[in-house]
């Protein structure tokens, strides 16, 4: 499995993904789940992914190959020239749509899971900041300010943390924190969420990432802060009133 | 869903079950997931149940039976003058058989879930207090000093929680308060969790169950402690070290 959060604020995204993918518990192997797209002074653009790892590489791949198509013809519409957010969400979901299209019927003989969802967020000049979800079909659902984040794969594990403390109005430093709360729980209760984890961060206005970091096992600021979630959890815990 | 869980510690059982149960989003009703018998001085014996409500109903309904049976013929076995809790389990996994024999194949060709869990917990006179998971093929697992609690149902949002506070030396007072917090987690964030809940607690070596209590919503004991734990966590999480 997986797990990816992105959190849209007033003051920009907090996305944050895992590394482990499984197939079957006895096979288990790392990849990078975050895809981030610059243009300088214009646009800057995550993907999250979660699912089966033969579809979302298979998006990347040809989302990719899109933009390496401009070069000969600049006509050719990618996430980088595509005039709004909006449209990016779309081409992300037609190019779902289509490696589905590829793969389907192979996959449901073998009887293969095929499920795929792709966490969308950036912004480009012009347009505002914004956070889609895209499912296996080719739809996608945007964040609002009621539901201001989005958990993909393993969601359950970090989503009371989540619903407690994010608003739009979190600054960006504390939905850092609740992101990295949120993946602490699921690691800890969840063999199939695995690190290093993937770290990154577009202010809002800034048309750029202006933070991503790779977060290892042994990463000591990791460490701290989920120690000090640890003990503070804890005595939180033990300081609760016996009202029973 | 359902959410239950159940704790085994040094100093006995605490047993917590939602009553919610669903036929989809919009056919939502009551049921009372936990059933609990006493033989005063001998024994005490409390269910949790979880999945498919008419194979659960079932399984209620058929042990109900065998004990109304041993009026007329006292050698029928039932949960109430088995020898041992682990043949209360095995009488439990052998009705979930029978029911899942009776009923699976018209459930097959609906199409309908027919999986179902049952916790099943207590001590008689002379055995030690014990906790098992039936699963739906019969089958079971013990808790032991490593596993001390089991969840069935939708059990990921309470988990994490229970992870970090619950070892088998934990006080039935704090186990109480654990088990509360994590159904309190799931109750947020999960629609298919709803109260009132119901809780009961078997003391090492009494043999009765010396606390059952119906959580409704407007309990005040579990608001306040619904309303400190979320104080607690939101203060834990403001104070946390800004480390990245």
């Amino acid at each position: 499995m997986t797990y990816c959060v992105a959190i849209k604020l007033d003051a920009g995204l907090v996305l944050l993904s895992d590394t482990r993918t499984n197939a079957g518990m006895d096979n288990i192997s790392r990849y990078g789940k975050m895809h981030s797209w610059e243009v300088p002074q214009e646009r800057a653009i995550v993907l999250l992914t979660a699912g089966n790892l033969s579809i979302t590489q298979g998006v990347i791949t040809r989302l990719e190959k899109q933009i390496e198509m401009t070069a000969v013809d600049p006509e050719v519409e990618t996430i980088l020239n595509a005039d709004s957010m909006f449209r990016v969400a779309q081409i992300v979901g037609e190019t779902m749509r289509q490696v589905q299209e590829r793969h389907r019927e192979g996959m449901e003989a073998q009887g293969t899971a095929f499920n795929a969802t792709v966490l969308v967020g950036g912004q480009r000049k012009g347009g505002s900041l914004r956070l889609f979800l895209v499912y296996s079909a080719g739809n996608f659902i945007e964040a609002t300010a009621d539901t201001p984040f989005f958990q993909i794969g393993e969601h359950k594990y970090g989503k009371p943390i989540l619903d407690r403390v994010i608003t739009p109005q979190t600054p960006l430093e504390k939905a850092k924190l609740a992101a990295c709360v949120s993946m602490d729980s699921t690691l800890r209760s969840n063999l199939s969420v695995g690190m290093p984890l993937d770290l990154a961060i577009i202010k809002t206005d800034s048309y750029e990432i202006s933070e991503r970091r790779r977060i290892e096992p042994d990463d000591k600021d990791f460490g701290r802060l989920s120690d000090a979630w640890s003990q503070a959890l804890n005595s939180a815990f033990h300081d609760l009133p016996h009202v029973f």
